[in-house]
């Protein structure tokens, strides 16, 4: 059976880390993971025991397209508290994850053959999904003078859309509220959709992450249940949109996803309870203990390049001093250190070859004996040399 | 903000009918509901033990793009009891919903600008998602000396994919073998890549549905969790597909999807278990008592061209001697009789306008009220003639 020319995805890397990492603890070793992107924890119990009462109380059927009704409500009122703003619970759409989110975002705004930008270094699937559905993913280049964050200048009029995220993944990165502005101004100037990739909000150690919607209503929001709610297996993300693009994405949903699916509906619910919403802040007390420890570890241990890690649960490092292969060092890190490390090859096509990502999402204990072994790992290394 | 030409889908009929039925019923009315396609019953107990165990034993992260291991052997292995076929387990891909395989199958199988043929009626969100994947439907007329199933004969070259379901929503029909056969044939020899929609199979009730894996590999195979497993807000479902196609949809998976949900995963594997499908038959053997009642008194009542009911929870009649116009006709039902019933224009845009879609998912006594006031309403309609 012949297959699509646009399903020619690339692989990640990624994946082959976390098969040798498997594979390492299969023959036995003791692997410390600093290369997947999920938190440790489970989603809070008081999401647990939402859903454990509701199942008892009847069938989870279908929901409306857009979700619960109670759930874009509890959602708007976030938006309150976090950013300030009053938004219509009518303009949040409850998706399958941030996952969800794009695939009707990009369906909804942009038509086969359209460029569609990215900053580079960014989340991978960003260009996968955008080559699934026949677009063109346009990577521009960014650097630590701009927090590895797409600048103004580099928009063009040939766009049809920006895809920005901040705090980013994989480098933490915010972008401040001028920043911000200035590129949803670049847009709007130039006709160009601003795609907002706020998924890492509610984890951020230097001042509150800003929301695109605290400039304008012309953007898609994306956000998600998977890293501040700690419920990434449940596949549960929304969007808010502009008023006017309520009903395109209403059918759109209706027809790709029917709803989203409705036990993690009712999970959402409870973690977005005050109980729940205690236990999630307690989560990230430990990302912070945990970003204080990397900064100072990975520096110690010779990872002084990185950049400025103002969210998210990730340091991602320049080592071009170390190496030029990004992917055989992390191996090399693997096999000798017992610390799985992501290479930037994923995120970077151009650069990734210079670059590594570490994670601190799990367990206070586990960084602190990575950052031991990656510390006594360098130094033999560098002994070698 | 401007939106794509792709997003502008049609949109649902039912839902109106829908909309129209909720807000009779806020207004104190009592509705039968015959317009839609989900069990009234939920998951079994034993997929929801399963979850609630599960919930305890540990987080529910990210699974592999693929699903679960042990959910993907439960499958394989019902293809030996359902079809006595020995299926590799590798081969099944769990995914978010029927509606995420199709986008994985359609992403996978067809560029933008390719034609996709399917036999009107059918489920109207085949359609609406080929246009947001800048796809071409091609409809094909079908009609009762096919069962209202596409024919050899009506395929063509430049088709580059063709959607069949059997048992068939809106009919119920059933391809048989030969005819199944022959329309594998006819896609082999044409190029063609076939997609068989298999979600209604263990809902039939004159012999056995033919799973398009007893004639070829050569094709992708769709089911879910929401029809016989009576799992529909979950949003699970399956695909098999060809041997050689498994690391591309593993690929697409990963970044479209990441994983289906870990939850509805867990209560699936409940939902497979002995006491999980003991529960199941019990449903199906409710659907049988209601089919004979329908086919009987939606005859007494005047709907006496009807297709035949092989299999699914649906009674698809043909109207145009009463009506050129279901959806007013369906209109008055509800509005005169309390029942609501789906217009066919949803299912086919072009002669939908004189069939309607009578579902019999939920409990016999609902079905035995709604068959009185249909008989009732008929009989004063022809009196006021």
């Amino acid at each position: 059976m012949r297959h699509s020319s646009r399903a020619e995805v690339d692989p990640f890397i990624v994946m082959d880390v976390m098969e040798a990492a498997r594979a390492a603890e299969e023959a036995g070793r003791h692997i410390i993971h600093m290369e997947v992107g999920q938190p440790g924890s489970g989603a809070p119990r008081a999401a647990r025991e939402r859903l454990v009462a509701e199942m008892e109380a009847g069938p989870l059927g279908y929901t409306v397209a857009l979700g619960r009704p109670d759930l874009r409500e509890a959602i708007a009122a976030l938006y309150g508290e976090w950013y300030d703003l009053d938004l219509d619970p009518a303009r949040v759409v409850i998706t399958a994850g941030a996952s969800g989110a794009f695939l009707l975002a990009f369906s909804a705004l942009f038509d086969a053959g359209d460029k569609v930008a990215l900053g580079e270094p960014c989340y991978p699937s960003y260009r996968q999904i955008l080559r699934a559905l026949s677009l063109v993913p346009v990577g521009l280049q960014t650097d630590l003078a701009s927090r590895y964050q797409p600048l103004p200048r580099q928009m063009s009029g040939d766009l049809a859309g920006l895809i920005v995220a901040s705090p980013a993944n994989p480098t933490g990165t915010m972008l401040d509220k001028t920043a911000m502005g200035a590129l949803a101004g670049s847009c709007a100037e130039r006709g160009i959709s601003l795609i907002s990739d706020e998924i890492y909000h509610g984890l951020q150690y230097n001042g509150r992450a800003i929301s695109a919607l605290e400039l304008t209503d012309e953007v898609y929001v994306v956000n998600s249940f998977s890293k501040y709610f700690s419920m990434t297996g449940w596949r549960l993300g929304w969007m808010v949109v502009p008023p006017d693009h309520v009903r395109l994405i209403e059918r759109l949903a209706q027809n790709m996803f029917i709803c989203p699916p409705h036990a993690a509906q009712v999970a959402a619910l409870g973690a977005l309870s005050p109980e729940g919403r205690a236990e999630l802040d307690g989560h990230r007390a430990v990302y912070a203990a945990n970003r204080a420890l990397m900064l100072e570890g990975l520096a110690a241990a010779g990872f002084d390049r990185v950049a400025p890690a103002d969210g998210a649960f990730y340091v991602y490092a320049d080592v071009s001093e170390i190496t030029t292969d990004s992917q055989a060092f992390c191996a090399e890190i693997l096999e000798q250190a017992g610390v799985a490390v992501t290479p930037g090859l994923d995120f970077d096509p151009v650069r990734g070859e210079r670059t590594v990502r570490f994670s601190y999402a799990r367990a206070t204990a586990d960084i602190e004996e990575g950052l031991a072994r990656l510390k006594g790992f360098m130094s033999t290394r560098a002994a070698a040399e």
